[in-house]
């Protein structure tokens, strides 16, 4: 079976951990403490950063763009980058909104300050980081409302990785308690149909040792 | 014609008027001062970043992923993804280690010290970013030097988009005479390779104002 090398809040492995429950396509999972900078998991992927897939024939795949276009060449049956040339265009725009300016924005101010610095052992969390981190939520949040207001789903008329993409990154935010859902009721509503597809269900079991989530994180009705 | 909306020492930017030149297709470029947060620009790509695609049917494609993959998919007579599955994760993979990593590790601490924080008017740069950026740019040079000795290309045997986005990076640090390249000869012969393709003219022409590029830098035999 294929192995996934991960972390539980890396939203970048949380999005091929959902793509692969979408494609039902099972995975051996296994969390890599990348802050060890292992010499064997240094030679997989010299970055040192999950995700990594590794196929059975030992072919490795690493980085969460390369690993999402990889999977959806190998198996399209249930398409993640569905529609025209333009709607993907669509959808890979939406991914990197996520993957770049979310994750530099949000992601990194909060889970990175809170979490992952511990881990790294990289010093005490920056208060005004996690500050410029929940003003800059609610701006996404506000824009994630927008788009699920004029659209059945983030991109467009069909579920795809936009919305993987969107809801891994919201999800670890979510673990630790930090988004305001009351505030963005359509988003709220968005991210509790993606929250409620067998997909997810591997994320809502999710426990960090010594960091237990908020107390909603596994409701599907939050 | 299709417009670019680019910016001169933007490798995002500079990674897709490589396509487009390899490509042989033909654009209007367009420079966009993002840091005057134009609302007609704003309302093409609520990022606010460059590149910016606009076709002659007015659609656009924002970022530099979802276009490289665009044009691709709109035209693949000259594939920048070619090879098998495999070989394109590959690809891919190096696209996102220069576009995340050495962006985060070397553009984002030279180029974006020393010339973007003045346009954006957000303070003098920084010497500890930028020992920091020279120091990190040592470690990337070895790694595209490691590739160009084992490999004809940095992604495999063939040309691809893993050798433009490297190389977008790479001019743009290049063009402010920051690559110690007498250290890596392979890398620099790597780089000599590509610079002399004719997709990469219109870069070397490039004149930022106010900011003279380095005497080697339109020199193909540097």
């Amino acid at each position: 079976m294929r192995t996934l090398y991960h972390l539980a809040l890396s939203p970048q492995s949380r999005l091929i951990r959902l793509v692969l429950g979408e494609k039902r396509m099972e995975v051996h999972l296994r969390a890599e403490p990348v802050w060890e900078r292992r010499d064997e998991f240094l030679a997989i992927n010299p970055a040192g950063e999950v995700p990594v897939l590794v196929e059975d024939d030992g072919s490795t795949i690493a980085g969460s763009q390369a690993i999402a276009e990889y999977l959806e060449e190998c198996d399209d049956t249930i398409p993640l980058l569905p529609g025209t040339i333009a709607d993907r265009a669509e959808i890979r725009r939406l991914v990197s909104w996520f993957d770049r300016k979310f994750d530099r924005e949000v992601t990194d101010l909060l889970v990175g300050e809170k979490v992952m610095k511990r881990f790294l052992g990289i010093g005490e969390p920056s208060s005004s980081a996690i500050r410029a981190g929940h003003a800059n939520l609610q701006i996404h949040l506000a824009y994630i409302a927008w788009l699920a207001e004029r659209r059945t789903w983030l991109a467009g008329d069909k579920f795809s990785l936009a919305d993987l993409a969107a809801a891994a990154h919201l999800s670890c935010v979510d673990y630790l308690g930090d988004v305001p859902w009351d505030h963005a009721p359509e988003a709220k509503e968005w991210y509790a149909r993606v929250k409620s597809r067998p997909a997810f269900r591997s994320l809502l079991a999710d426990a960090v040792p010594g960091l237990r989530p908020v107390g909603h994180y596994a409701d599907l009705d939050f």
